[in-house]
């Protein structure tokens, strides 16, 4: 029996696509830089399907790629060009298996899209606070094998802080469960933490246990103009001083980035005249009432002002008002891929080197390419940034892609230079898997290529990505 | 040259001990369970001597047991008994090597007392979370190696999650510096979390990048009394929802070890008559003042009372009177100590599980044991609790402790059946060893023993302890 039939007969032929047009979608990743081909790609109803699936594939040496809503931004979850792997879709294992409210858990099939989680929790009267762009396409699994970030990780962290279990397939189609519902558990090395963020090089993620929250009972949102970066991590000091983990996001976005946005997009508005160079989005979470929430940021506004960290700002005074000074933040990616796009870095640093980085990089940057222009944004409250390249008036796009290459060495060397990560939220994926060992220390490497063979001797599991 | 002289040649003669009296303390768990025996104790300064000192160990194949502080509870820091061991102390590595409050991090070796890390932060207006019963003494090393817990893990996690980077000794004496300050790093397999929580069998972590958080600007306590673990639950989930992240600790202790410390510590008074079966120690840290933390507080509890979840309750009205609240649950280890001790067990389960499982297993036990008298409390927040076993009046201790493997079958299967975990808190070490194999299942101890052959393929690093 060869492989396809093999897979059939474990998930049924309904769930083996080999059409090329029913194939298509799965083997082109989301910005369309990616475009493999595959033997075949199978839909498992569940862990134990998943885990024939694997056995099935490692017994036909044939390699194989897991994939969730194939959101992800460096080429993840996509097979290669070679026509020889496997894709395995994780998407009809969309259950919610159980909420406990007691516990504040809930416990989710990998397929679950992001959304449908916050979802279930929100209808139990509980938070469950992940929160990304994609959300409305992100399987969980796809966020566990990224350890996706978001805009709330400064108050909830990471997807990897949020989990306390999951359950793997591995390579040898082994089904490991470790789907714990503890908040502590000092019972050996904690398995789960090595597939987490792992972009399924290690094994299947087909279920997971994550934590919920109480709901905050108000939200307010802030608007504020800023000097400098450095004019913005001191209002950050003092936000957290001020508010604790009431502050859940604290994102900073360039003028650039905004009139870009104001431009391309007819539903985003400025709130403030752009005559800053730097401004930030501020949101806290009560569990008190929206009045308390309000004095408590009116607070922090008005010493930041007093102290001159802040030159303008408005608050939010609805719900409405709220959406719109998000739809700016949120509204930045899209515009400047209207706009043409432009060269990209995903990078985290201490939050303390920002403001030199930025400039120091601007500069050298402008120096080797008088026609650049920066497009800086991101989760300052994390170290994140959005630190990206365009073009100014005049030069067309494609100038900024002709030296791609060099622009990108010259930011992650001072990304390293500085201790930070080249890649802080996004992942390696096949987009920097070949810069990877410029950044990484032999040593560290070593150690990850073992931890490798040890859990997938054969190199079956999603090849061609990470490492 | 034999090794003793290799350590001397690398740390000087004065910081290798070989005299029995020398090296007595270093022999003897905190508990006075386990007495060892060893070879040498060596004294590093640096990173580079801890590398060598591996590496001349490797090359003897003689076995290495790190040790901090020497206050563990398992036996997982001194050596067994067959005197060809060296111990590693960390204790001369304490420097703060770095602290940086813009980014709200610290850098510290891990010989550094765990106390000193809370001061190093607070002198600088930042708040080090991690606080248990030994911080006077326990090192941040030996905090790592156990991902301990204590009573804030509620709201800022386990030592696992205050932690950003790493720097490890290899099994091989290879350095690997780890040590990142960054929120976010999604460049491969996160391998600090290997080594967290290891107990030193995978390697030995000579230092820490840390997270640190703003300093409360308030703190509060409460002391109420519930009917039932199941109304202390309830009260957990209103004191969550009503203050969210302010909500610090939340204890739970039976009146039963109120009143025996209460008997044994002249300095604990009881706050309220104990005539209700369980009381609730609640802490709520606030950003904004006393005033607006005691309305906080004020309003939880009198939602509590309304609702029948709390039947008296008392709240701090001066830092004197927090701490003598705090006394008493800080007091029940002791107290139980001084009146003979008794059998215990540091066991998680899913909050939503600990009702019934208390008076499940009470039950269980006194049907098998007439004499047995509980000895009940912990940090139910975190599901978290030190389900101890003494003796009623009349009964010596001594009988329990005749009983006590008997007693240990009974509770972790309890804690099994219900998805628990039989180490929350304190970790494996030479006390749980046996019985691990009991409560992981095949395939987990397989993916550990395999990451263990892979890091430490000669088995030299802290052998006989968890696995």
């Amino acid at each position: 029996m060869n492989l396809v039939a093999t897979l059939s007969a474990i998930v049924g032929s309904d769930h083996v696509l080999v059409e090329a047009a029913a194939i298509a979608p799965y083997l082109i990743d989301w910005r369309k830089r990616y475009q493999g081909s595959a033997q075949a790609v199978v839909r498992p109803a569940n862990a134990r399907e998943v885990a024939q699936v694997v056995a099935a594939c490692a017994n036909a040496g044939t390699p194989m790629v897991p994939q969730g809503g194939n959101t992800g931004l460096v080429g993840g979850s996509t097979p290669d060009a070679s026509g020889k792997m496997v894709v395995i879709s994780l998407q009809r294992m969309n259950r919610v298996r159980a909420i406990d409210c007691d516990n504040d858990t809930i416990t989710v099939e990998a397929g679950c899209v992001l959304q449908a989680v916050q979802q279930a929790a929100r209808e139990n009267g509980r938070l469950f606070p992940l929160s990304l762009a994609a959300e409305g396409t992100a399987t969980i699994g796809g966020n566990l094998a990224t350890n996706a970030g978001g805009t709330q990780v400064l108050r909830y962290g990471n997807t990897r802080e949020l989990t306390l279990g999951l359950e793997v397939v591995l390579a040898s189609g082994e089904i490991w469960d470790g789907l714990r519902a503890l908040r502590k558990d000092n019972t050996g090395y904690d398995l789960k933490q090595i597939f987490i963020g792992s972009e399924g090089t290690l094994g299947i993620i087909t279920a997971a246990t994550l934590k919920l929250f109480p709901l905050p009972r108000a939200q307010v949102t802030a608007f504020a103009a800023v000097a400098s970066l450095a004019a913005a991590a001191r209002l950050l000091d003092l936000a957290r001083a001020g508010a604790g983990a009431g502050l859940t996001a604290f994102e900073v976005m360039s003028a650039g980035c905004i009139r870009r946005t104001v431009t391309e997009l007819p539903r985003v508005r400025a709130p403030l005249p752009l005559a800053s160079p730097w401004f930030v989005l501020l949101e806290l979470s009560d569990h008190e009432d929206e009045t308390h929430a309000a004095r408590v940021l009116e607070t922090i506004l008005s010493g930041a002002i007093d102290a001159g960290m802040v030159q303008d700002s408005v608050v939010a005074a609805s719900i409405e008002q709220s959406q719109a000074l998000w739809r700016i933040r949120e509204g930045i990616p899209e515009a400047h891929a209207k706009a043409g796009g432009n060269v990209k870095h995903d990078i985290a640093l201490p939050v303390s080197a920002i403001p030199a980085f930025v400039e120091e990089t601007n500069a050298q940057l402008s120096a080797r390419f008088p026609w650049i222009e920066p497009a800086v944004f991101g989760h300052l409250g994390d170290g994140n940034l959005h630190y990206n390249m365009g073009t100014s008036a005049g030069t067309p796009i494609a100038v900024a892609f002709e030296h791609e290459h060099e622009i990108n060495r010259i930011v992650h060397a001072a990304v390293a230079a500085r201790g930070g990560s080249i890649s802080a939220e996004h992942g390696i994926g096949q987009l920097k898997r070949a810069v990877l060992p410029e950044y990484k220390s032999a040593l560290e490497l070593k150690l990850m290529h073992q931890i490798k063979e040890t859990l997938d001797p054969h190199g079956l599991m999603n090849p061609g990505k990470l490492l």
